[in-house]
């Protein structure tokens, strides 16, 4: 879990090029999950998915339900903040650099908590 | 640093209910701060006029340059990733519920690093 230098390559795509890419998901009504170590493991196997580097992780869980948690990247963050109540689970995954594999992290999570309804915006970050 | 009861009520707007508000800003030509210990004073800052509750920060210093830290919260999170060889920062400020006032955070941030130029991108999350 730790690795202090950082691999940098802007993004490129046509003649555009950009930091990497912001990933925002609503999963809903999907598997409900509030182990903290099973958290853990999720983030963990998603930032494998995306080439990424683990440096740190934080996990909350909250009181009577709802669980957070983000890793901090070498290449920025994967964040997951859930609401048992509503069954609602949201997703951020933050991917910088030309190497980075976001969407495979979030494919990841699809098969992890398997949402019935599922919707994604991506954002390019720090456009030049 | 520890609260462990979420406070929440969704954020209203006209007939639109959803989770919370998502900012993504670009930070290009502001201040360097490479200090774990200034940005960490930063990412409290930040979280106290966003009216938010600090859980748990993570915080990871690159070398030779670049930091990248996350606050979490009770209504979500603040990260916040440099490159100070680009002399670009990343921000995103995820706040949740209706009490929360993610931009008087940015306008802290704003203050404090003094970019020369600023994206924000404004994405509700979680519409029902």
């Amino acid at each position: 879990m730790a690795k202090t230098k950082r691999s940098w390559k802007w993004a490129k795509e046509k003649n555009q090029k950009y930091a990497g890419i912001h990933l925002l998901a609503e999963f809903w009504g999907g598997k409900i999950i509030e182990n903290s170590k099973e958290i853990e493991r999720i983030l963990i196997g998603a930032t494998k998915k995306a080439k990424n580097i683990p440096l740190k992780m934080v996990i909350h869980k909250f009181n009577p339900q709802g669980i957070t948690g983000v890793v901090l990247l070498a290449e920025s963050h994967i964040a997951l903040h859930s609401w048992p109540e509503f069954n609602y689970l949201a997703i951020d995954i933050f991917t910088c650099g030309g190497k980075a594999k976001p969407r495979r992290a979030l494919n990841y999570l699809k098969k992890v908590f398997k949402p019935k309804k599922v919707e994604v915006k991506e954002i390019k970050r720090g456009i030049i």
